[in-house]
């Protein structure tokens, strides 16, 4: 969820003032007629890591926008009269009018997080108050409200640094905030706990955006321009109609920095490594896949990634070790009728691995944010709600012991063209190379969006994605291998602590500690 | 919402009879039709009380409908396969394709309310798991699926009757449960945390239907008669499109027998034992009111009613002991443009009282899904979602403190005539009388439907529906006064216990235990 906010994004000086008066000028004309139609409000919940510019955007939107359609709430500590009410009513009195934009600082999502983060609450308890939450953004997107929530993100080396400034800095020194961030263990729990509330409240109707807040242009930039797509297709959606869900795409990166493009696809491993390393981890996988504790295991792996980027080849070297009947390999392509029958994930429930076993996933259910998003095979509402299905469908498998890692294995665009050219060149490879082929690599600009947004949206704490440098086959291969390696050495490490007694299946089966 | 599951429903062998052959074939042909579209599974959820038909009434399905087409999964204690699968893994593998009805007896609403009910789980993790299978729900709704959610219940005293009448029948006298129901406080536990999983999993798209189970020819007609309604509806809704909900109406019970119908309007109270009655009841809500302990609760009254069952003339009595500063009275009428530029329910919580205080409203929320959509005032979407959204609204105000006390006066439609006519006789009283009264009159059976899905949607072990029989102003004013003040006084008992320490105000400023 953070991956993408923590590779530095960053513009100059001179591109931000270039961009920065049509944006302005773009926001207010949105903002008159968003008080023109008044159809629908709009609320816009700022939350994230101290230090990473909440205070300074909120500032900078009320400069850009017409002061007078905007009013920004900070919820802090609860008045005498906020208190002698029910704990909701603060947020009610404070909506903004259809028409109005309302900034929500210190909301509910604040409040949540400082008391689990402070060990006031545990995870039961933050569950209640994020389905409370979801329960209300639900209602209120029923009732014609747009949402945005914006999550201004710092990797923890960003914000010592920036801690740091501040305490130098007279004018700044004098804040306070309710946790204490110069222990690097709050950014960790901070971090820890704010991924389990993305995770189950992005929705579709709500869903997060994560904005790095390292530098001040590029976060500026970045929320106005989210802000302003946002609020121009709520307003061109039908009159009288409810504002469409806008959880994606994500606006394009105004330093054209991004996951996909940060990766160093230099990397190159020689024969001789290869050859020494790949030994290694393919006896270290057979080993650690005939552990006594990956009984109470089971593995999934999913791969994905750029036509020709060698998947193939990589879950072969996976599968090259271990016995035949201890792996599946699902190749996943168009569903059959019978799939077609049933709820889109019903194709890959039906794969999941028992206890013990590993199923290697060759495409996946991301097919519906990849390449059903990509070439309209499925409603825009469909893939937008997918999100959230998804990572659902992965906590499922992880609470009961899978082991999820998800492989994107990434090329560039010249390495597809060799070795596309290659396949037609060579004749037993020439089946692998269709017209089709040529015809997605068109699209390539359309996937690299749709990667990103996949990414920021469905690489969690409990199942990442691991990107996959993989213009030498032989690196990627072996980054492959070590990656399922570690993974199930931490979860056999994880799950070696004794379990605590007394626990016992809830509801859904979900192993819960029994109260006697 | 078990009220009027309560009151005896029951029809003779020679309706059932004569009604059941055309349900029969009329489902049959709902069933092929639904083949033949293969456009949505169904999935019907059966759960209740022990005793109340549940067998019974899947077993009828199957021999009501074309068993090629319909199949019951029994989910019990899970298979050794089931138990190396994540936990929702049983279900998926047995999910109904489009075009066929999938029974689910012992599903994920039978193991949460069982953990809880034997104390192995918590409140915190039962609402897990209600939000685990809302979640699992919305998304097969978005899907396409239609669900039904039964509970077939039955009253404490009819499932005494019921348990003896099966032991001594040597047929179902080996029959086993997991919960011990010979014990009364099971029944008790059963149905206080089943109220729960009701109260928050019915939702707009998956509402839950509750049927008396006592009388074998009523359980079965309902039920055969909800079915085919909600089938009807949606495979007739447009193709391609995604079934609509179908939360209410509800199918006009069969036995013309309602929560309304079975009151005892004939009751009434000699001029003398109300003036006695009258002023005792109100010197104790003066007292209460000035209870010490009326400083941490508030109050909140509702009045809804009949036109000219007597509101007006019922709350004058309440606030008559009372010192006008100590209550408010919101008369709800057409919302203001300052209210209807907002949420719905905003108009409402500007009127939530602080604590120690007392708003009575005369008339209220529950204008949507009365006159609203009796009059067609908003869209059957907007209504069918306010009924979560209430009892959402609700919880807020009771997990605040409030005591909540919703009145309905019910008159007969003679008695409205009568007053009708004397209000226009009455020179001081004409002002109350207008053509819309009149109009409103007309539509007087749309009215007791509404008032009959709001009860049973509403009526909440937190928030409960009280019915005034009205016929007599006398003892309808006694029995609000007596309401109010049973319930101030068992909140006043209830909070008398010492508080446990520790506690403190979580996300969204509930009290909840802390954890050092």
């Amino acid at each position: 969820m953070f991956e993408s906010a923590e590779i530095g994004h960053a513009i100059d000086k001179k591109t931000y003032e270039a961009a920065e008066p049509a944006l302005r000028e773009a926001l207010l004309e949105a903002q008159y007629e968003l008080r023109q139609q008044a159809r629908f409000p709009v609320i816009i919940l700022i939350n994230g890591i101290e230090g990473a510019g909440k205070g300074e955007t909120v500032k900078l939107l009320n400069e850009w926008m017409d002061p007078r359609l905007i009013r920004v709430e900070t919820f802090d500590l609860q008045t005498d009269e906020e208190l002698a009410h029910p704990p909701e009513w603060r947020y009610w009195r404070q909506l903004p009018a259809k028409g109005r934009i309302g900034v929500f600082f210190g909301n509910w999502y604040s409040q949540m997080l400082q008391n689990r983060v402070n060990g006031r609450t545990k995870d039961a308890q933050l569950d209640q108050s994020i389905n409370r939450a979801l329960r209300l953004e639900r209602m209120l997107c029923d009732e014609g409200a747009l949402i945005f929530k914006f999550w201004f993100h710092l990797s923890r080396h960003h914000m010592q640094a920036r801690l740091k400034s501040l305490a130098d800095d007279p004018l700044h020194n004098w804040r306070l905030s309710p946790l204490d961030w110069q222990q690097s263990k709050t950014y960790d729990r901070f971090v820890h706990h704010g991924e389990r509330i993305l995770r189950r409240s992005s929705r579709d109707y709500a869903p997060w955006y994560v904005i790095e807040g390292v530098d001040p242009y590029y976060r500026s930039l970045t929320t106005g321009r989210i802000l302003l797509q946002g609020l121009q297709a709520a307003l061109q959606s039908g009159r009288g109609a409810t504002p469409a869900p806008h959880a994606a795409p994500l606006v394009a990166s105004p330093d054209n920095r991004s996951l996909l493009n940060s990766l160093d696809l230099t990397q190159v491993l020689s024969k001789d490594h290869y050859k020494a390393q790949l030994a290694t981890e393919q006896a270290r996988l057979a080993h650690l896949m005939r552990d006594k504790r990956m009984r109470r295991q089971a593995l999934v792996a999913v791969f994905e990634g750029n036509d020709a980027a060698g998947k193939g080849g990589a879950i072969r070297r996976v599968t090259g070790a271990l016995d035949p009947r201890q792996y599946r390999i699902v190749p996943i392509a168009a569903p059959t009728d019978e799939e077609l029958a049933q709820p889109y994930l019903w194709r890959f429930w039906r794969h999941v691995p028992a206890r013990g076993k590993f199923t290697i996933f060759d495409r996946s259910w991301y097919g519906r944010v990849l390449v059903e998003r990509v070439e309209g095979l499925c409603a825009q509402a469909d893939w937008l709600r997918a999100y959230g299905e998804i990572n659902d469908f992965e906590e499922s498998l992880v609470e009961h012991g899978v082991v999820l890692v998800k492989f994107w294995l990434s090329i560039d665009k010249d390495t597809q063209y060799q070795r596309f050219k290659e396949r037609e060149a060579t004749p037993f490879k020439r089946f692998k190379i269709t017209e089709e082929d040529w015809r997605n690599r068109e699209k390539w600009d359309a996937y690299v969006e749709a990667v990103e947004d996949m990414v920021d949206r469905t690489s969690t704490e409990i199942a990442p994605w691991t990107l996959v440098e993989a213009n030498d086959k032989r690196f990627a291969r072996v980054k492959v291998l070590r990656t399922i390696n570690d993974a199930l050495e931490a979860a056999f490490n994880k799950n070696n602590q004794p379990r605590p007694c007394g626990l016992h299946r809830d509801g859904t089966g979900r192993l819960v500690r029994t109260h006697s």
